[in-house]
């Protein structure tokens, strides 16, 4: 069925990195069929084959769509369409008026990432569909990769279907049994969530006892409602995701789970009034992704999330670039110091307060000691970057209060002395990271952001971690819905005209968008390490992650927690840190982002200098990633070769489970000897007991070497690779 | 009671006319009481004591007022206070902390109106409630002037209420009797609706057939509820007028009567959850207005509405200036042109739309060669400026589709040569409006707010047309709901920055905002004469306008509709404008307004060039005004002096029934003679049959004439005076 049609050279995306242009086979298709078809069924394969999507028509016209691997069955039978509030559904009565086939293998550059080029290797098939009744036209176009499916529907401009607005998506994934899912409750305006797994059965059984998040807002949605990246497993191993992919100008689909047939649904965030999605033709949802493999390593290997994003939409990159910081934020977190400035006032009215006539109560983090403590400490040991929260006046009343003008962007407290920082931390080499907590009132953040980011480059940021803490204003909106969706791109976007980065927390979850707008170098949209200071997080959260939150990009979790017990630095705080030191230092490994954290406070760091060395030395971009052990919730072993550099790093992320790690050194060069500086857990180690023990040794190691190293519970190592 | 405190200067509002000060005088009081009174009353009375005003505590501390008018009931005793969304209510339980008195008697200028200076004279009583269960305050604020009473809610900055959200209003207004009402039925969407005269106890009954808006939004509240400004009369012979001033920062309120008790009870815009306000103390709800007199002109003549606004906050204001404009409008209105360009596209995108590439439709209104019509047009006749609609892209997929990027406000259609047309209308001594229409997608304007405002003053534009059709974009938002409220505030102010001024369409009706925001020119929020050319407006509209709409401000009514067979324009619509010819020239007068259009196209006007005189000589602001005869719905007679100049106009607008009006011009001054031209209906006069026959006679006058001046049904009259 397929053809070669043509090799054309492709403008590569990172531009300012290289002119090294892969080339692009696109091949073309015989199977445009003129005119209508009616029902039927159309096949489309991998391109090694082991995938397979089906396409059927049903005897009504309901489009179906069923995906198997090697021959078994990962989504059985499954309905496709939408429902309309007007003008009929979209779910039946269709014709087949043709399908267009194609096949891509091209090479792309990410300005950052796991790798250095990613390969997008895909059969296409887009079936085109036609409802007579109402003379629309929808197409489904599925892409099918070696390691899963994308599929979307697209609405080509016509009269009959030119503004519609879609009350529910009813995309359906049909399980092939109960499998065991890892999976988070449907909410629409948070994923702070610990991850639950359990069968698909049990879903609804655990839900009331899902660890809530501390922040809990509107709630969540329903019993049997999970969010994505959700990870499934067959019970004859078969590792199945669903996600999106690209996720614009429409909100963010949940699934909802049918516990009889075990089939999920889409569950699209609503807006105020219950309705889904506004859209205008010609337009498409995001992809709905399906990645399966048999062997747990291909999840995370994966890039069909990224591949079906849109190339990158920025011309000159060059001022994006990965950024390791530490920042003035666990210290708030632990609660050793404030956000706020004062405890005089009731409320903050940012248009008549005068903070300098307050008493402070003494408390404020962000101030100009304690800030150039910081840029010192950075300076010291090769940080890029300080990220100091609490700078901005309104922090007395930020949170919970559905108050519309929070904060605007600009003002310091008395105590921090913007001009003097800034001067005092370029003279250090180091870059101030802006923070801007909208506490979710958007439209006070759009209002006053043009003024917010030229306040920014005026002062030489050039990053901006943002938040979105608390309920969105205005009320009835939630995080996820397609109008709130649109603000988080349209900050994205914005910045990029400022270049501007953007690191977005409460923000709606990512989806590959990093591809098109790579100065979204990172979010939270999970929970992160805060969380074990507030309770503490159940150990295998980051071996589960991987698999799930980072489907859609970068994290920026915030590791390098090396004191775990938090009473120290606030007694009347008990929480633990439940990971060993080790463990935290795998995680710049195992969990990649061009923007990572060391979030522990610097006297900390200075009493474990010399695990602390890890963190000094850990790249943060990468030309290739080696995925050396997986199992979901359980263990990740990954490898990851420095961009552009003679060095590797390895990082072994534990569970809950003792075990013994092999790394295998096979993807060194061959015929070479490396020095190892690894970072284990000691002998005695364990997360609750004894999580400082750790180990740090040296060998030698070639791409023959195979070593063993024991994970505690909750533990980990990490490796250093550099030439002998 | 009261005792004079202290004389103080004050600083004029309109610095840029005249240093001029009034003296501001004033009272204080001695009923400071400390400490806890317990239920009780409170009386305080207008400076002229006609007006009595009882607050009252029940003994379950549930806070109560009356009003008496030369001592017949006007309000009878009524609740006051707020539900809360936690914490309890606000509406018994309270104590009096203490009351505070004061009398004001001042005068302030007015950037431009009815009046050149306006005196402000009332006596004050703050009623300071505590709830000693709740610890939490509560302050009630009455001003009583001669012709009304003003009061509103406020709270003070407290621990126990620092931020609450207001589920409901609770104050009522408890009517005397069965009092006749000119009212239009609860909507949080629009005002464009023909007034209905009822009993009270008949609203429910008519509401099913009040004429409904051309543009069914969102749709009415409910069978009892009203708008306000709300018009009654007792059968006693009392006026009595509700309303609101200084809407800022919180919901529209409509009224819900409770036929039983014939009492109306606060029905604020809900958000979407059917929240009502969220509110930050120290804060204040805005005036609640009960304007009283048993001489309907003194509603017309009151000035509570602007008195109960804060002064101008604009330093500068010789920007802001009246103005008389045509416009490329009532063509597209009956449809003779249209605001679109082209028919080639189901939508626009407006991102990636090229115009230049579809094939016009050919009746675009807004061509290079039309405008050029329209200002050639002003220029001869001495009109200030040129209203352009449907400049901009956009316009093939505006409406109703809930689309949020709709227009961009920036780009001109292929034939509209922006540059060419400014450097035309300058060299003609026209200014060019702009006009913004919004399709209500608030989000997109405040994005696009700043460069839009920034391409007007770059283009030399100073004025706005803005409009808010539609659907509120988030949905579940409405026109009326304290965030949109903020909406259009933000709007004023902002354009104040770039010194433009705003006519808002469709957006929240006035509260008498003007007198802060001046650059606030104009609203529509009422049923405009655009309506007689969709099927007509029922005689009396426009007699029951200055009673209701025009309380809160001026209205750009659009009048000056000489021709009232629309079908002559477009044979398809068989809409008449039902009014005389001569009733068209009288608002011009009786609806005072800065900005005033003649609405009509020019080849209209050429062929009734000796009336149009009468437009073109019109003045836009007054040194005083006179209301001479006036009775809602039925006729308004009101006389005016231009600003700074010796000329006067009269006016007098006729509802259905033929009468014959009595003009005394004892307004004049004493001892000189004056020529009067007069346009009034001529003899056979009629909306329907012959509304096209007037008379223009002069006549010289004295103060001492009284002219006796028939009006045809829906007939009028208007009078220009000069020296002789």
């Amino acid at each position: 069925m397929f053809f070669v049609l043509k090799n054309i050279g492709y403008l590569c995306e990172n531009n300012s990195y290289t002119f090294f242009c892969m080339k692009k086979t696109i091949c073309g298709a015989m199977a445009l069929l003129m005119g209508f078809v009616g029902a039927g069924a159309e096949t489309v394969s991998s391109p090694d084959g082991n995938v397979v999507l089906d396409f059927t028509l049903t005897q009504t016209g309901e489009p179906q769509y069923a995906i198997t691997y090697k021959g078994k069955d990962v989504i059985k039978p499954s309905r496709l369409g939408l429902k309309l509030k007007s003008g009929g559904d979209l779910t039946d009565g269709f014709t087949i008026a043709g399908v267009d086939t194609l096949t891509v293998d091209e090479t792309w550059k990410p300005v950052w990432g796991e790798e250095s080029q990613i390969r997008n290797h895909y059969k296409e098939m887009a079936v085109k569909l036609k409802q007579p009744s109402t003379k629309r036209e929808m197409d489904v176009r599925f892409r099918v990769f070696d390691d899963g499916v994308g599929f979307r529907y697209e609405f080509p401009m016509q009269k009959k279907l030119s503004y519609f607005t879609v009350t529910d998506e009813v995309t359906e994934f049909a399980m092939p049994g109960d499998l065991t899912a890892w999976w988070i409750p449907g909410d629409n305006d948070t994923q702070e969530y610990e991850y639950t797994r359990s069968r698909l059965s049990k879903i609804s059984k655990h839900y009331d006892s899902t660890v809530n998040p501390t922040y809990v807002w509107q709630g969540k949605t329903g019993p049997n409602d999970v969010q994505t990246a959700l990870m499934l497993k067959t019970d004859d191993g078969l590792y199945v995701n669903l996600h999106e992919a690209a996720l614009v100008d429409y909100p963010v689909m949940h699934l909802r789970l049918n516990p009889e047939t075990l089939t999920f649904t889409s569950l699209l965030a609503p807006d105020a009034v219950g309705d889904k999605a506004h859209m205008q033709s010609d337009c498409t949802t995001p992809w709905r992704t399906v990645i399966v493999s048999d062997d747990a390593r291909d999840i995370l290997a994966s890039r069909i999330t990224l591949n079906l994003n849109e190339p990158c939409a920025i011309e000159d990159v060059s001022w994006i670039k990965p950024c390791k910081y530490v920042g003035v934020w666990w210290e708030m977190i632990n609660r050793m110091s404030k956000w706020s400035y004062t405890n005089d006032m009731p409320n903050i009215h940012l248009d008549r307060v005068d903070y300098t006539k307050t008493k402070p109560h003494g408390k404020h983090g962000a101030t100009n000691e304690n800030v150039k403590r910081y840029i010192d400490f950075a300076a010291k040991y090769g940080f890029d970057a300080v990220l100091v929260e609490g700078w901005n006046i309104g922090w007395e009343d930020w949170s919970g209060k559905e108050k519309d003008e929070v904060f605007d962007f600009i003002t310091p407290y008395p105590d921090f002395d913007l001009p003097m920082l800034r001067d005092y931390a370029k003279e250090k080499g180091v870059k101030l990271i802006m923070h801007h907590e909208t506490s979710s009132s958007v439209r006070n953040y759009e209002r006053r952001m043009d003024e917010a980011y030229k306040f920014m480059k005026d002062n030489g940021y050039d990053a901006v971690k943002s938040g979105y803490v608390g309920n969105i204003i205005p009320a009835g909106s939630n995080h996820y819905s397609q109008w709130t969706n649109n603000h988080y791109l349209h900050a994205i976007k914005k910045a990029a005209d400022y270049k501007i980065m953007v690191n977005a927390h409460e923000a709606v979850r990512p989806t590959g968008l990093c591809r098109t707008w790579p100065n979204l170098i990172g979010n939270e949209s999970a929970r992160g390490s805060e969380y074990h200071a507030f309770g503490g997080t159940t150990p295998g959260h980051t071996a589960i992650l991987p698999f799930t939150r980072l489907i859609g990009g970068p994290m920026d979790y915030t590791p390098g927690l090396f004191e775990n017990d938090i009473s120290k630095y606030n007694p009347k705080n008990k929480s633990w840190v439940n990971t060993t030191l080790a463990n935290q230092l795998s995680l710049y490994v195992t969990m990649s982002s061009p923007l990572q954290m060391a979030a522990d406070v610097p006297e900390t760091y200075e009493k474990f200098i010399d695990a602390f060395q890890f963190i000094k030395d850990v790249a943060l971009d990468w030309d290739e990633s080696y995925y050396l052990e997986a199992e979901p919730m359980e263990y990740v072993t990954t490898a990851r070769k420095a961009k552009g550099e003679e060095r590797w790093f390895v990082g072994g992320t534990n569970g809950m489970e003792p075990r013994t790690a092999t790394v295998d050194f096979s993807f060194l060069p061959k015929g070479k000897k490396f020095k190892a500086v690894i970072y284990r857990d000691g002998k005695d180690a364990h997360y609750k007991t004894n999580p400082q023990s750790y180990v740090i040794e040296e060998k030698t190691i070639t791409s023959k070497t195979k070593l063993k190293i024991a994970e505690a519970a909750s533990g980990g190592f990490a490796i250093t690779i550099t030439p002998a």
